[in-house]
């Protein structure tokens, strides 16, 4: 065990992220990938920008042309927009901005876990605020020393959301984390007029189909802005990324088209699930949360048997469950089918 | 100024990075980019990679095929290596593993930069180590409390590198930044085996011509690694740069041929420099550091007037002089066309 190591670093565990396995052959429903490709328009663009001169020369570090057409499709201004090699590097960058060592980090739980992480990379402390059984939380449950409190919304594994009243009254520094938002009826972006201590970040992995790519984006204060520009990497967004996610963003036509058929095979897997007995929360991501009065684990195992992959959870004094991706409709139905011979 | 911004972050001024102008007209002889395409089955691989299913997807957190071809290559374990989104992000990485709030960071001076940037960032301290009038540093000078000791190796703004000897002996943590390390003579790795506490650090921006795809690694323990991956984002390369990374350290044949065109141009350059009676210092990097009895600033504006920028750098307590990147012969000559004509 490396000495000089910092304690906090030798002590975590780190983040565990979904399996990745390299073999195609699985079908990936554990990771809340798009089951549908990009916009055609994507392609195009990397194809454009597949230069020498762009791939020898450094990015644009601010990702003007991005936070341009993201400032139109969002209509907010474009210096309020932070760019980051997905959002993870943009929550990383809000951690490292606002949390000293020894502070505190909140949010909800069960939720993501990564916020935790950061907090221990940080030498942080963490704690979460339990939500109640119809996954809601009340600004009386607010924290008082948090140095920020991260709400995921659409919530991981529920899939449910913490009601926008409930945020705008929520005390102290916050994060929205809206990796999941395309998915949903609402979003945050309308309280960022009312406090300038709110920070919304949004993916391109999940409606935009764009995982592999790396990108997302934090929505604030200019000021602020301008202060978190001074933590993230100087080029932490590359050349090809920055053309994908500007493509991307600029195809809102093709985001509604693949955001409105996951959000009906959503339906459609929840009713067929209830009927296998699952207990499955109303979800407004692009994933399921199914619980069981019989035990999870090993259906999960069976499935991976089977070369279907769901995510297994299990959190401390909550219980387990299995946060299932919304996939196409002929995804689903071979998972509805493995699951029926197994129930 | 926001006020739960942590009070080390609203103070520092932040990493400023060379001018990244995206008007195509001119010369940049000011960030050390390559001025060579690079290898050609980079874009073979990016292609490759453009699928839909590899988009969509989440790339492989670890970066397993890039690690097996650069342990093939470097004659080094692969799991002693960790992937990076530019090198930026491994020294990122490596400050946040090692440095805690209040640490001290350590650098010989004038270098890079960016460590002190990393420092601040981290809410700890900073302390250069004044380089000789050779651009040497003594074990002796070690500075005992150091969290780590980064050395630049070659050096940024001198293109100098300390010795193996003197890292051999140097007492601490330490990280040999290797970005320039292919344009020259010698390099760390061989010194691995002998020190568990040393890490080496590379980038294939500069000598691979891939500043825009972002894509660096770091080479130490094993042991250590597995840590450092807990401290990295999950999926901090994309699936496109991890291609093209692969196919362009598998092409060793291509690196030598540019590496070589760069090395035998900085050679006229230098000689043409001094026969301006600038003072230019042996470099072993893709760049050479040039000062001179009369004042250079006004030198790098009326270059700048002329579409050709170089870099412009003024170290407080050891002064000024511009850093000009290696070209190609023929943007050689237009730089020294002009600058005859100034001087």
């Amino acid at each position: 065990m490396p000495h000089f190591l910092r304690p906090s670093i030798r002590a975590m565990a780190g983040y565990t992220p979904g399996e990745q396995p390299r073999d195609g052959a699985f079908l990936k429903l554990n990771t809340n990938e798009n089951p549908y490709p990009p916009s055609p328009r994507v392609f195009e663009a990397i194809r454009a920008a597949l230069t020498g001169d762009n791939l020898r020369k450094y990015p644009d570090p601010l990702g003007t042309r991005f936070r341009q057409a993201a400032g139109r499709v969002l209509g907010v201004d474009p210096d309020g927009i932070l760019i980051g090699n997905g959002s993870d590097d943009v929550l990383t960058i809000l951690t490292r901005a606002l949390v000293a060592e020894g502070g505190l980090v909140v949010s909800p739980a069960p939720s993501y876990l990564l916020y935790k992480t950061l907090a221990d990379i940080q030498g942080a402390r963490f704690q979460g605020i339990p939500f109640d059984s119809n996954w809601k939380v009340d600004p009386a449950q607010a924290v008082r020393d948090a140095s920020v409190t991260f709400f995921a919304n659409p919530n991981s594994p529920s899939g449910t959301m913490v009601d926008l009243e409930t945020l705008a009254a929520w005390p102290g520094t916050m994060v929205v984390d809206e990796a999941y938002v395309d998915f949903a009826d609402t979003n945050a972006l309308g309280l960022l007029s009312r406090r300038r201590d709110l920070i919304v970040t949004r993916t391109l992995s999940k409606s935009y189909s764009l995982a592999g790519i790396r990108f997302g984006f934090a929505v604030g204060d200019p000021e602020l802005i301008r202060h978190l520009v001074k933590v993230k990497d100087s080029y932490n967004c590359d050349v090809l990324s920055l053309a994908a996610a500007t493509a991307a963003i600029e195809d809102q036509e093709h985001l509604r088209g693949i955001t409105a058929a996951i959000c009906a095979t959503r339906t459609r897997l929840a009713d067929a699930l209830r009927k296998l007995e699952f207990s499955v929360t109303d979800s407004q991501a692009n994933f399921v949360w199914a619980r069981h009065a019989r035990p999870v684990k090993p259906l999960y195992e069976e499935l991976k048997r089977r070369y279907i992959l769901v995510r297994y959870m299990n959190y401390p004094g909550y219980g387990d469950g299995l946060r299932i991706s919304v996939g196409t409709d002929a995804e689903i139905d071979r998972l509805l089918d493995v699951l029926r011979t197994l129930l």
